[in-house]
């Protein structure tokens, strides 16, 4: 259970099979960073190609197709004061013909890690030489200040069949699912699709909304310290994740609806085959208490997260 | 602002432009009962034809196309100490071609009026002559002791267009939302499209899991107590609501990313028209803060809620 | 086996069960007008509320819910030489934010009955006062001369639950399928599902592209002279058709995957009730031998046709 | 303008930046074969793991991202005589839980190289040792004779940003889109995202219905001859193609609504700056004479397809 420090030196923008950075064993740690979805570091300077690029792809000793992985979020920090959104909610999460009459400037937003939030204070134009407009704190947008809950937008496995999935969308390998409850504590499992299972990951936001129905949360590049575990001969179809109030099955697709059918189904083999429920049992207590989240509504895939808390498991014995 | 107690005779499994049955002032307040979705009432004897029958309609004094009306739900609680869920979830929601090995069983549920719950006590076959089975207390299922959170799945006002719409879908009008933050203390506005707007209500829910995917709450009849109010001039397009922490606005469609789709828009409107800001703040602030809840994702039209905290409202001075 | 002339002197923008205008033996045959989508007649006066209104219903004497009924169409013409449509495809066919950069003028149709044939001849703006400019027989949009194709785009029977639905949608009931081949020598079958059945018909098309996507066919008043005929004990779930080449089944709703859904499953009930094939070999036909076609994509309920060759099913034997 | 023969001696399952197995100039003919869907070459011998291999990649001499490249099908035929289907319609295809009773046995199809069709000759469960029986010719089954239409299901381009997708899906790059008329003389418009476009080829289809509803055409390997071309700096977003009767777009997507979105704006695209066509004709136009077919309703992306007729283009003095 070593504890490694790893400088990125290049970054992915698709999620495949990838030479690895590092090999970890069960239970090793990893403290890393990312660039932001442009690709820029903690000092902000442009490092790499923008869209999500990807550090690692870190190498889990003995992972294999059929097994699992889990991953937990030890330490999730933005390394810079300042982030950015765009402006627009994305035409396809509004009315088709809906009209907006204004430009998708960028947002940047200040970081202020004493009170542990972010606030918008600039807005800059889209233009090749960018129209930058400082943000009044006295207006309502300058007033905007939101909590920090920093969680990477992107990240998963190698995908099967030799592919290489851009870090733009998502699919049963995880990728850019974009969930706000992937954030500090959480441990995700993923399905080993190819040895070594090659864990990705990237995209960090400082906040974000349900959804990321701007197309994004607030960009930035991370401080991050993650534990990898290795589940022998645990298979899943899609990513599960445990946090301190809930365990939650992920889907990826389009439209939410197949999002929502996957999440559920995986959930009901949880349910069933590692809580050990009855068939009915499951079905029902999902009828009556499952809770679903939106991740993203703006990716090639979107993602629904379905949800059953803790203490209801315990309730029944089975946790 | 008359306190009125209205005992049903009769129910409507279509809401549209039925006779009223009380006429109200704006500010009036009602007492009443519903059935249960199966038209079963307080004593459980069905005194109605199922499919979600409601009691009403209520006709809103002055109101007119282009008002709007609100219903608050000043008091929401069953008035019998059972009701009954489906077992098995809708086959919408689950992967194409997911099995299933067991029979859709009604279950029924006890509820405790004291502790403020349920509790599943009973199995009940879906044949003609029904094979009970009570439920251990030490199983799973008899152990899943769940908060009551009661609220009415399906209310609504009169459609346009002299239509007449089933009690087991929903649109602009309302209708089986199915949705169950839609409880005590709630305000929900609906658009009017006829005169009187004609409010009915009915399809009492002790609780619910998100997205009633077995097709059920846990139905059961109802003692309510609203107080109706209009808004004169007041146009909108789709249900908005409002509860002691959020705005939410409602999108009834198929598939669920029309729905997200309609209630985005409805927010982006009421943000930018009753709250005062400006287009692009509005959009930002969705993009890092908003909230969206599932309604139900069984009936021909699903419902998706997209909110905005009041704190938010009320930190950018709009509220 | 009567043959009825009838002259409507009222229309209806909901299908339901309104009081019927003429009842029908089975067999009888019916010569009646239909306005245009606008409410227009033969004369270009609009002489009742637009919203594709309807003529009827027609009572079918002994048509019970659990039976069905088929229409036939055995004269279909518009009954003056002018039509309109709109001119920009709808927001929900194109890609969600794609732009246009004109108005959506209403295009006027002069219609030529020798040569069969439609042709745009003026744009009129949508201003209280149109602009109105004629289009040259020199440009490419006056050399737009297309096939006449005249059928009507809404027409179905009265729906369940004491439903009235508008005639802007549809479901298993029928109503604004807008699909280009229920057209001249067509016979459609429909669920009975009160008494009478209560046909109604109208929104008349002078041709139309699939999916009707900008929101019209060529609007235009129609001579319509039809047969309608019970089937007593038929049940049938969703539109069943018959032409010359196949016989088809028909799904409304959204998405267009739930509309081929209904089709689907309905055509293969269809092949193995009424042609006596065994389920896998309706399946096998199918997966080699299906055709689809799509009614229209723009109805908040949209409508996908499932269609197999009566030649296959003749080459097998059960036709 | 040469022509090249070509043996294949590997295959790849998804569609990417692999070595190059044959460089061509723009104008250049290749003929080769492809193996069926499950790795069987002529001799019925399995040469290659299973999952629609691609035969290639063939880079084109000049191509580079921002250029499109065609690929014209000079000649499809099966190269042996027998190919296979899958027997049962796909559950996401029929409504949810609709219920079949039979085993999704392959069934082995007869070709008739005379007669120019395919007939079902014998019905292989999927137990690891099959049970084989034959289908009598007097069965309906038996009896079942369709004309071979020869098409590759899946061909397309390497995708951007160092993706590799799976032939069991589809996207802007083309890939698994089953569509029958992508058949012999058709050609198809590729945008070019990365150096050499990389055309890959394979998946043949003796014959197949609208949507590959059974997951299936009848599988089968193929003699191919197709020429390539280059068009330096045309720019396309979605696959094009031109038939002797009609121009078509291409839209790959989830649900099928998404694909139509698509391949109508790509329509529109070409139509104003190839065709040269005001944008306002080209909506006139497709609203009252576009037809839209289905390539499949059955892998991860669907696939919808939008033409217009060349002799509509012809009449308006556009081609």
């Amino acid at each position: 259970m070593a504890q490694h420090n790893f400088t990125p030196t290049h970054y992915h923008t698709a999620i495949g099979t990838h030479e690895s950075v590092l090999s970890l064993a069960d239970g090793d740690t990893v403290s890393t960073t990312t660039v932001d979805a442009g690709g820029h570091d903690a000092s902000g300077e442009q490092v790499t190609e923008g869209g999500n690029p990807q550090t690692g792809p870190f190498y889990i000793q003995g992972a294999e197709p059929g097994d699992s992985i889990s991953i937990t979020f030890d330490h999730l920090m933005p390394n810079r004061d300042n982030g950015y959104t765009s402006s627009k909610v994305a035409a396809n999460v509004l009315d088709p013909g809906h009209r907006t009459g204004f430009d998708n400037d960028r947002v940047v937003w200040g970081i202020d890690f004493d009170a542990h939030t972010a606030t918008p204070i600039e807005l800059r134009s889209r233009d090749a030489t960018p129209n930058v407009r400082s943000i009044s704190p006295d207006s309502p947008l300058g007033k905007l200040t939101l909590p920090l809950n920093p969680h990477p937008g992107c990240f998963g496995v190698a995908p099967p069949r030799g592919q290489a999935i851009s870090t733009s969308t998502s699919s049963t390998h995880g990728g850019n699912m974009d969930y706000k409850r992937f954030n500090q504590g959480v441990t995700v499992h993923f399905p080993v699709f190819v040895e070594g299972a090659l864990f990705h990951v990237g995209d960090g936001h400082a906040l974000q909304g349900d959804g990321e129905i701007v197309g994004t949360g607030i960009e930035i590049s991370f401080n991050i310290t993650f534990t990898a575990h290795l589940h022998k001969g645990k298979t899943i179809r899609w990513p599960r994740a445990e946090n301190d109030t809930h365990i939650l099955t992920v889907g990826n697709a389009r439209p939410l609806d197949q999002c929502v059918q996957h999440a559920t189904s995986e959930m009901i083999r949880w349910l069933t085959t590692d809580f050990g429920l009855d068939e009915q049992t499951a079905h029902v207590l999902l009828g009556e208490a499952v809770e679903y989240d939106m991740g993203n509504m703006f990716d090639p895939a979107y993602t629904m997260v379905c949800k059953v808390s803790k203490d209801i498991l315990k309730q029944l014995g089975v946790m």
